[in-house]
Parts: structure tokens; sequence; C-alpha cells
């Protein structure tokens, strides 16, 4: 694989070097194991994966650590912490207690992965609270939740990455649904501390979204970037609606150009939740994804390094 | 019926007078002739019908006419102009005939309605055309459309109403997806020809939803207001999910208080998909139908007269 630094040609059959900013997060490949996961983006030539507690929590902590670092890969996040839009109540405190041992784990993992991995643990806000309809107080609680929860993350070194999720989530998932609205939740906080992920496939339709790219580049606060596209119809279940880039309507051009204008200099994610995505080979899914990534989305990237 | 007026008391199985304000979308009733719909809305005495355009023209325009002027209803709206965001092309003018011939149907229609009628044509601007991924594009050509159709409402005495929809139709169904989109959409042109449609089913996740509802009413711009409530999980069509106010998670007081604060008084629409509702028999669809906007919106009205 010396076709760029050597100019020998590769064989016919070899496929192309991933781009170095791509990262696999590991929902992609959902029924891996952590180490099928690093394994598969290891053959794959990938440089960096995007995590998920689920997979670290079956093998253990220490475990994880150990595969991680021996992958030789970068971590680019943590899948997920959140789920803190309960009142005041036992599983509001249990949701914070979990938070709290995200964080470590983002930490340790972080630390574990090669040098350019992020200590970025990705929030989804969680949905309105079973009966109720007070959207306007479940977001008054996500903002308690980072009072309560930013002074740990910088204690660990970790950035809390809140993450907008499409509108069609609001009432069960998160309750955070635009850019806008996670960086208006963020500015209290140190950048350092309290960011945003970027991710197309939630924030594509938002007429205002270039120009809150562009505000969270001035602020700082972009933790992630997180690509996959959007089809119609969608599926019947709506959260295994994620596409392949390039196999839907996003305008990954625009998108991708706005991030890097931004000054996002990190690791991109491809997160893909679908049923036959999930049904495939490991190597299958991780050669299409790297596929997908060079033509759509590379060709608009001005920088290849990731910042360390 | 003369308990309001005159104390004596209905029958005890005689079911309440609907709200003055409360107007059946047909939509609601989907499967029902315009003649049904007119009949059901009458025999439960409601006082105003928000029209399609299919079940008018199954009839033509003229009979339609007379058979809404002979029904005593107000008409509120006429569902739908617009899908124009293809470009200049044979299909874009055939689309600009149409929202033409819909523009002069909304004016006959309303004439022949009742007094407090709404000369209103809601507008759902059409998604991304096939293969494209051009957002924007189409954004602007929905820009151009206005422009070419208010002088044509304006002579016909029609107040054009842009819908936005909910974001999960924002590739195939409307890429106007927010309030504040819609009024963007609307500033260049005279309120009385270009408004806008607040339905709580598409806007309710919006964080900035509350605000625009009051810029809407500051500029003048609410020609209609339309209710409706968010469930999950969502069916397999997500056209077909929308649920009887109350039945969901929206917050109607909040809401239907700020629409109220903005000034809007006129005919409040509900308007259903569902294929539970469409199979049931239009009077207990109507029934139903006035009885959750009796409990869940017609409490947080405080005034009854529909403006004329």
């Amino acid at each position: 694989m010396t076709a760029v630094d050597g100019g020998v040609r590769p064989p016919a059959a070899a496929p192309p070097t991933p781009h170095p900013r791509l990262s696999l997060n590991q929902a992609t490949i959902k029924h891996a194991t952590l180490a099928e996961a690093l394994d598969a983006s290891v053959a794959a030539g990938l440089q960096s994966i995007g995590l998920w507690r689920e997979p670290v929590a079956e093998v253990g902590l220490a475990e994880a650590v150990r595969l991680v670092a021996s992958s030789g890969l970068r971590v680019s996040s943590l899948c997920r912490g959140g789920f803190f839009t309960a009142p005041e109540s036992a599983e509001r405190r249990a949701a914070m207690d979990e938070n709290r041992r995200a964080i470590d784990e983002t930490a340790a993992l972080a630390a574990a992965g090669a040098e350019g991995s992020a200590a970025v643990l990705v929030l989804v806000a969680g949905g309105i609270p079973t009966g109720s309809t007070d959207l306007i107080g479940a977001r008054l609680r996500v903002a308690e939740a980072l009072t309560e929860l930013a002074p740990y993350a910088a204690d660990a070194g970790v950035q809390l990455a809140i993450e907008p999720l499409h509108p069609m989530y609001a009432s069960d998932r998160a309750v955070v649904s635009t850019l806008e609205q996670a960086l208006d939740l963020a500015a209290p906080f140190d950048a350092a501390t309290v960011g945003v992920v970027v991710d197309t496939f939630h924030l594509w339709w938002d007429p205002a979204v270039l120009d809150q790219v562009a505000r969270a580049g001035r602020e700082g606060r972009i933790a992630s970037y997180q690509v996959c596209d959007w089809a119609t119809p969608l599926p019947e279940d709506v959260l295994l609606a994620r596409h392949y880039p390039g196999e839907g309507v996003i305008d990954f051009a625009g998108f991708t150009r706005a991030v890097e204008a931004a000054g996002y200099r990190g690791d991109i994610e491809v997160e893909l939740f679908h049923a036959d995505i999930w049904a495939a080979p490991y190597a299958d899914v991780v050669a299409r994804t790297a596929d997908s990534f060079d033509r759509v989305v590379a060709a608009h990237l001005r920088e290849t390094a990731v910042a360390g």
C-alpha cells in the first residue's frame, strides 16, 4: 500500500486506502463485538473508530481499553450519554450516575486510542417523559443536567457533545432538535467542556443550519461531524432510515465545506442505522462506507490531517 | 340546544354543541364526498369546513359552490396549491396553471360559504426534485413561484397560505419546514395576499415556534390555525401519523394561547390523516373531533366569534 508514498501501485484488486479522517461509527456494524469492529476497521485501513458503550460494557472497560490501545486506532467519540429529561427523581439520579460513568469511560478510551483521539461523549437528550406534554420543561431539565455534569466532565478532560436529533425524534428520543438550540444550551459552558455534534442526517433540512455551523465554528464547539444520508420513503422504524452518503438527498458538498470553513479538523464519522446494512458482512459494510466517503465527502475536505 | 342561552338542558343523549370556531378539515373524513362531508358537518352542528380540491373536482366547481352555499357552512380554507419546486419546464408551467385554477376555486368557494368564510388557499411547497440534492435551489423556486402567483391571488382576493411541514417531509413533500422560514418567504408580499398556516402537528417541536407565532401575529399573516396531535411510534406511512388533539404530546394550551395572543380570531381546523380515523363512520369521527376540540383546545380560546 505504498502507491501514494513510493509510487508502487497496489494490485488491481486491492481497495483504495480509506481517507485518513474517516471514522467508522460502531453502530454502522451494530452486531459486531468491540474486537470485531476494531479488527474490521484495521483490516480496511481505517485510522479511527467511534465507539458505543454497549459493546464496551460487554467486555468490560479494562479489556476495552486494552483492545483499543492494541488496535492502533484513534477514538473519535463515545456514544452515548444523555437521556436526562426526567424530573427530579430516583430515575433522574440514576441517569446522572450513568452519565458520570460514561464520562469516565470516554476519558479512558480516548486515552487508550492513538494520538489525535477525541475525548468526546455524545449526548442524546431524551424525549418528553411518558404522559407529559411539557416539552419546554423537558428542555429546561437538559440545561440543568448539563450544569450538573459539566464540572465532572471538565475534571475528566471530556467534552460533552450535545447532538441535536431530527425533529421526528423530538417526542421519544431528543428534545434538542436544531443546531441553534444545541449551541444555545452549550453557551453557558466552556467550549472544551460542552460542544455539539453536527450530523447531516439530523440537520440537513434546517434552513438555518449553515449559519449555525459557522456559529459553531466561531464558538469552537464542533465536537464531532457525522455523515449519513436521508432518503424517502422512510422505513417502518424511522430509527433505521440512514443511508450511505450519496444515496439520498443531502448536499454533502455544501455541508462538508461549511464544516471545513468552520474550522473543524477532526475525524468524520459515518454512522448508519439500517436493517440491511446491519445484516451485511462487516468487511463489506466497512469497504462500502470507505468508498462512499471517498466519493461523496472526501472531495470537499481541504485538510487531511487530524488535529491532535 | 339552548342550554347556554336559555338555561334549558338538552336531553342527556344529545351531544354538546361544537365550538363555533371549530372547522372540520375534510381530509379528516377523506373518503367522504363533498356532499357527505358537508352533511356530516351540518348534522353535528359545526359551522365551518376546510375543503380539499379533489372532492370539489369530483362534482365540478359549479356544483360544489351550490352545495357549499346551501349547507350554510363557512369555508375556512381550500387545500391545496403549491408543489412548485421544479426548475423551469413544462412541468413547472403546468404547476403554475394548476395553482391559478386553485386560486379561482378558493375565491368561488369562499364566496359561496357563509359570512366569515376565508378565501385562503393552503400551499404545500413540494419536495426536492427527484435525483437532486439542491435543497437551497428548491427553496428559491418556492420564492419565485410566490412572486409569480401573488398578483393573480391579489386580483382574486385570495390569501395564499404557506404551510411549513414537519421536517420529516422536507425531501418529498415540502422544503418549507419552519414557521420562521414561511414568514421569511411571505415577507416580500402584502399580508392579505401571502400568509402562513400554523399547524401544531408540523411545528410543535420547534424551539422557536412560539416566538414565530407572535411574529406571525405582528405581521398579520396567520391565515389558518390547524390542530392535531403527535404521538410515537410513528406509523409505517408517516403521512398518516396524526392524532386527535389530546392523544399525543403536544401542549395545546401553550400553542393555542400563543395563537390567540397573536390575534388570530378565525376558524380552527382539525385535520387528521390516520388510517383508523379514515375507516370510521363519518358521524363518529366528526363527533370525536368536536369532543376532543372542546376538551383540549376550546378551553384556551378567549374569543368565540369568528372574524367576518
